[in-house]
């Protein structure tokens, strides 16, 4: 099964990837790894999970965030590749959790862009993350992730 | 025309490149990928973007200080490299900007450096981005910007 | 001497590498480059430097857990290696800090980890760095450390 078909079966649709909000490119290739900038939990042009979690943003609603976020880094691969089955390896999550002040379960909101690239994807989905708790993020986002992903 | 030509057309004169402030160097390459460590807005010396970005620091200040940041970054290039037509793509920008409480717009006070990296490279200055919000930054500096270029 | 019989010389015994705390891997290869996840100042699954620096977490006491995270990394590269004289170049280390308000030496910190690679290594442990102080981190660490290392 290809991703595509996957995702298609996940009931996934992948959206227009969203345009950067400011002078830099989505994604830039060297090699046969590809750099995505940092993508925000957008969809139709709304940010979805917004403030710092867990208030006023719920942990529920920043794992879902945080899935949609993962979409978009997929959308912008399969913009970039053509096919999803280029890709090769996801090498990298960097994922930046906006944290109420005492918040320390980043990793359990990031696991919700993780658990799903690692479904679509499976082993070559199985990736290295770093989770970090940040004060602010651009457009109040709740997180924002970006991702190195080796291609073939 | 050259890089350093373009740089000398813009009335920029690049400096000697800061000093690391603690134990570890600059630049390293691996392959063809040079990585450089967080660059501070410094200026002879003096950290010349200081503290949260919109107080006390302004989005003005914070984007001029965000250009100093790349000439910085500009001058450990042409340390390591010799010549900046060497530079073959700009990969990616890291951004930290020392936020205020409610400040969400990193990606605007970036773009003093986003901006003028794309005017001396061109296309080889199109890069990937990420911009984050931080509490905290050594020096007490407004933004840290690192960077990953691909060179020949 | 190898790398292993200077740990030893240096008193230092290697742990077994503490497993993520969520949905990823610690370690990936792409080509030659290892990417590393983030790692924290974990010992027999305890947090040994917690909180914000420099209250309640000590600048000692946070140099000490630095130290101890770089120990972390060093173990998952000997797990993943075999030996530790595969390490071409340490090229990278992302280090986070957990910082109070008004905290700016994050790289007095970080340089528990930095100095310590660099003993380890030699000059094959001479690498970049960005240090950043941050809001929060998981299981209210006081940092956070990645790294990206060249092997043959």
């Amino acid at each position: 099964m290809s991703v595509e078909e996957k995702l298609s079966e996940m009931g996934i649709e992948l959206p227009t990837p969203p345009k950067p909000v400011a002078s830099y490119v989505p994604i830039v290739q060297t090699g046969n790894l590809v750099y995505l900038s940092g993508q925000l939990p957008i969809k139709d042009g709304r940010v979805m999970a917004v403030g710092s979690v867990p208030n006023p943003c719920s942990i529920e609603n920043a794992k879902e965030g945080a899935k949609l976020t993962a979409i978009n880094i997929i959308a912008h691969l399969k913009a970039h590749l053509g096919s999803l089955d280029r890709v090769k390896q996801v090498i990298r999550l960097n994922g930046f959790v906006q944290s109420e002040n005492g918040f320390h379960k980043q990793p359990e909101v990031l696991n919700g862009a993780s658990e799903f690239i690692a479904e679509v994807f499976g082993d070559k989905g199985k990736h290295t993350r770093i989770a970090i708790g940040v004060f602010e993020l651009p457009l109040n986002a709740a997180m924002q992730i970006d991702a190195i992903v080796e291609v073939e």
